[in-house]
C-alpha cells in the first residue's frame, strides 16, 4: 500500500497548477503508519483475495486522513509532523487550506475509481464519517477553553475524531469485498474500540513516549493544555493540593517549557495516571478482541488483524 | 429553493457541536442569488416536472458553493460578503476552515439523499468539478504575483473557478431527470459559456457597478491588483505612457484607496475597457444562446433558462 500511495502521489505531482498539487504530494510522501489503508485491506482480505481491486479505496482513506492532518495542523498551529515541517509551515497557510480541500475531493475520486455494487453505500459511509471527524475536531477545539471536560465527553470526542475513521476503513473494506451488512457492522464496532484504544495510546505517548521514535515533541499536549485522558483523569482524581498545583501550571502564562512538562508528568505519576490510562486502553482492546472473535471468517485470516492490533498497542510512535 | 435552503440550514443549526454548525447556518442564510441551484432546477425541469425530487441535489450545489466562499474569503482576506461580515470575521478563522470542511461533506450528504440511476455519475461529475474549482482558485492566487497573465490563461482560470460549477449544476439537473448523456453534455457546454459571461460581468461590476446593489465595495479588485479581464486587457492594449502609469499604480505601496480606484478606472475608460469587456460578455452569451437553441426540448421550457440568462447579464449585483 505504501508503494501504491507513493505512485499515486507521484502522478499527482505532475498535475497543474503545481502550487496546488505539490503540497498534496508533500503531505502524502511524508510517511506515516498507513494504518487506515492497512486496516481496509486486511478487512477486505477477510472476504476476498483480490487485494489489488481494493487499492484505490485504501488510497482514498489515506488521502482523506492526510487532508484532516493538513487542516488540523493549521487550526492547532502545529509546526512539526512526523519530524518534518507541517504543510502550512513548509508552504503557507493558503496552500494548506486549498490543497487540503483538493485532497478531500481527490479522496472521493479514488473512492469512485473502483466500481462495486456497494459503491453508493461506501460513499455514504465515507461522507458520514467525514462529517463526524469534523465534529470531533470541533469538540477537541471547544475543550481547549474548558477545565470541566468529563470522561464521557472526552470519549465521545475521540470516537468522532479518531475511532470512526478506523471503523469506516474496516467497514468499507468489508463492503467492497461483498461482505454482508451484519459482518461489516461487526468490523465497524471492532474499529471503534480499536480506535479508542489507539487514541488513548496516542495521548499516553505524547506525555510518556520517546522523543526519537515519536516524531513529535514529547509533552506537546501538556504545553498546550490539551484535554487528554491523562489530564481529565488527573483533574478528576487529584486531592485539593495537587489539583491546585495542576491548575496553577495550566493557568501559568510564563513558564519554561521543560519545567511545565516535568511538573505535570510528576503530578501524573503521583496520581498513577499512566497505569489508569493503560488499563482503559486494555478495556477497549479486550472489547475489540471479543468482537473480532465473534466474526465468522477463517481464524487464519483474522490472525493478521490480531497481529496488527497488537502492534498498535505496543507501538512507540 | 430559497425556502428549501433556509429550512435545511435551520435543521443544521440545531445540531451539535453548535460551534461547527452555527457558521454553516450563518453562511447559508446570508442570502445570495441562489443561481446554481436555480440553474439545476430549471435544467431538471426541462425533462421532468417533479421538481421536489431535485431539491436535495440543488441544495447540495449551493452548500458546496458556500463552502468555497468560506475558504476563498479566508485566503483572500475578504471581510465583507453580501454586505455582511465574512464567516472568518464574524466567527474566526478556525471556524471558517472547519465549518467549511463540514459543508464540503454535507454537500455529498445532500447529493446522496436522492437515489437515482445516475447517482454515481452525478457524484463523479460533482467531485471532478470540485477539484477543478480548487484548481481555479489556485490559478487565481498564482496570478496575484504576476503581471504577464495572458487572456487565455485568464479565461482558463475563470472557466475552472466559476464556469464549471454552473455547467455542473445544469448537467446534474439533466442527469437527475434522466436526460441522455448527449443532451446533458450540451447543457454543460451551455453552462460553461454562460459561466464565462457571468464572471466577466462580475469583473465589470467590481469596477463599474453600483455600491448599493453590488454588496461588496466597488473597486476591491483594483485595490488588490486582482488579475481581472479588465486589467489584463488594459495592460495588453495600453501605450507605453499609459502602461507606465498603470504599472505605477499597481506597484504603489502607499496610496489613498479612492484615488487609486479613480485613477485606474480613468485608465480603463481611456482604453475603452468597459466596452471591450461587454463585447466579450456578448460573445459568450451568444455562444450559450446558440447551444441552448440546439437542445431538443420544448421551447416553452427553454424560455425560463433564456429569461434567467438575460437576468444574469443585466444584473447589477
Amino acid at each position: 500500500i505504501t508503494t501504491e500511495i507513493e505512485n499515486r502521489s507521484d502522478e499527482l505531482k505532475s498535475l497543474n497548477p503545481v502550487d496546488l498539487y505539490r503540497p498534496v504530494e508533500y503531505a502524502l510522501n511524508i510517511g506515516g503508519k498507513r494504518l487506515r489503508p492497512v486496516l481496509l485491506l486486511l478487512s477486505y482480505n477477510l472476504f476476498s483475495d483480490d487485494i489489488k481491486a481494493a487499492l484505490p479505496t485504501a488510497v482514498a482513506i489515506e488521502v482523506f486522513h492526510n487532508f484532516t492532518l493538513l487542516h488540523d495542523d493549521i487550526m492547532d498551529k502545529a509546526e512539526v509532523r512526523r519530524n518534518q515541517p507541517t504543510v502550512h509551515k513548509h508552504f503557507n497557510e493558503n496552500s494548506a487550506i486549498l490543497s487540503g480541500d483538493a485532497m478531500a475531493f481527490l479522496s472521493y475520486q479514488f473512492l469512485l475509481e473502483k466500481k462495486s455494487e456497494n459503491l453508493v453505500e461506501i460513499i455514504q459511509l465515507f461522507s458520514k464519517t467525514a462529517i463526524e471527524v469534523c465534529e470531533g475536531q470541533q469538540y477537541d477545539m471547544d475543550f481547549e477553553n474548558r477545565l470541566d471536560v468529563t470522561e464521557p465527553e472526552y470519549l465521545n470526542m475521540i470516537r468522532l475524531k479518531t475511532a470512526v475513521l478506523l471503523a469506516c476503513s474496516l467497514k468499507a473494506g468489508a463492503l467492497l469485498a461483498g461482505a454482508t451488512t451484519e459482518v461489516a457492522n461487526q468490523l465497524y464496532a471492532y474499529g471503534i474500540n480499536l480506535g479508542l484504544a489507539f487514541q488513548l495510546q496516542d495521548d499516553l505517548l505524547d506525555s510518556f513516549g520517546d522523543q526519537k521514535t515519536f516524531g513529535k515533541k514529547i509533552g506537546g499536549d501538556i504545553l498546550s493544555n490539551k484535554k487528554t485522558y491523562l489530564i481529565i483523569k488527573a483533574l478528576e482524581n487529584s486531592s485539593d493540593d495537587l489539583k491546585y498545583n495542576l491548575l496553577n501550571w495550566i493557568n501559568k502564562k510564563d513558564f519554561v517549557a521543560e519545567e511545565k512538562i516535568e511538573a505535570v508528568k510528576n503530578i501524573y505519576t503521583q496520581l498513577n495516571i499512566k497505569t489508569l490510562t493503560q488499563q482503559k486502553i486494555d478495556v477497549y482492546f479486550q472489547k475489540a478482541a471479543a468482537i473480532l472473535q465473534n466474526i465468522e471468517v477463517s481464524e487464519n485470516k483474522k490472525q493478521q488483524l490480531i497481529v496488527l492490533s497488537h502492534q498498535i498497542l505496543k507501538r512507540d510512535s
